[in-house]
């Protein structure tokens, strides 16, 4: 059986790619890595996902990423709403070199784990101005991966793949619910209040914009204002 | 000041790394990335190197590799002899990825320092078989790291600097003595006890040979067998 890494933050879109490598014939082993988010809720979420679709290997790996700081997603500073947000600048939930950090470590796991193939739930079109979701990006750490392993000394070919690239967060969530996913155990939101989205962000506005657009009913408990 | 971001092991080359981008004028931040590896001294020889050298700006982080694994620096295996190792396949001292994870965590910690620049210790010849030191690997992540960040977004060039990848251990000793290094403070063995290096694996055959060739006192203290 093929086997496949997916990095899944418990999130809506990487939920989304999980079930859609499984339902193509991956065996897969799902690698977490909790950075010191301010939305720790997602690691309970990426629980939740993973005993769904039982999947048997479930990595988490722990990196504090507030030691490096530069994003309102690690450091304590206040996460701005969807409103606040100005669209032609990289918004400051930007996470220095996450993705590269990321689908690092997902190449070491795959490595281990005799994958590979690395997927991950990269979209360019909802979160604007993320410079690490754009798909010439994808294609240069696939380049790069393709020489930096013993697997590729081997002969094998690593393939970094972002399927959910192109979609809207509506044809992201219609493929997920068709693949069986119960997004109420997903996770969102920048800056939950308890276990609650907040409502305000710009994950939580892109969310519900996709459920709407969809015409699908919004399964997420929001916190009241 | 130019900024630089250096890849500090506490071990030979990324020691000389140091000394050598400082004395080409660079404002140096290091970066120390313990990954759970057997020769934990080198984090306290790393301290010592930044002190020597008057870094202001030293960031240590722990991530775990002994929990994705698949190498001897990391899981409790046995660290083979030199002489047991076979030249042409890759020793099992090899981490999974390992310069991809730390260039990436480099990468992050240089765009929050302004830095442009990331050096460190990779090497060709005295260790064979490493896929992510050869300079095409090089070149393909410096590739990637222009997509990958803000600072690429925002027109900055990121250079990924490797001055030794093509020097043997001698020429990088003569040239770290030239630099003022004191070498008796850094650490190279795979796996050392106590505070004493083996002398008999992979990393203090090569550190041996290089201060014979070199015609220099090795001023580390090895295990007596």
């Amino acid at each position: 059986m093929k086997q496949a890494v997916i990095l899944l933050s418990g999130g809506l879109d990487s939920s989304t790619v999980l079930a859609l490598a499984q339902s193509q014939g991956f065996s897969i082993s799902a690698l977490t890595v909790f950075y010191g988010q301010r939305n720790h809720v997602e690691l309970s979420a990426a629980k939740k996902i993973v005993k769904h679709f039982n999947i048997a290997n479930h990595k988490i790996i722990e990196l504090d990423l507030g030691l490096i700081g530069g994003s309102s997603l690690t450091d304590k500073i206040r996460v701005k709403s969807h409103q606040e947000q100005d669209d032609n600048i990289i918004p400051d939930t930007y996470v220095p070199a996450r993705n590269t950090i990321m689908l690092s470590l997902a190449l070491a796991y795959a490595e281990v784990q005799g994958a590979y193939d690395i997927f991950f739930g990269a979209n360019i079109h909802d979160y604007s101005g993320y410079p690490d979701c754009r798909p010439a990006y994808i294609k240069a750490f696939q380049n790069m991966a393709n020489l930096a392993t013993k697997s590729s000394v081997e002969g094998h070919s690593i393939g970094i793949h972002a399927p959910l690239v192109n979609k809207s967060k509506a044809e992201i969530i219609k493929l997920g619910l068709s693949l069986g996913i119960d997004y109420s155990m997903t996770h969102s939101c920048y800056d939950p209040k308890g276990n609650r989205a907040c409502g305000q962000c710009s994950a939580c506005f892109y969310r519900q914009k996709g459920f709407a657009d969809a015409q699908v009913a919004d399964p997420t408990v929001y916190n009241e204002v």
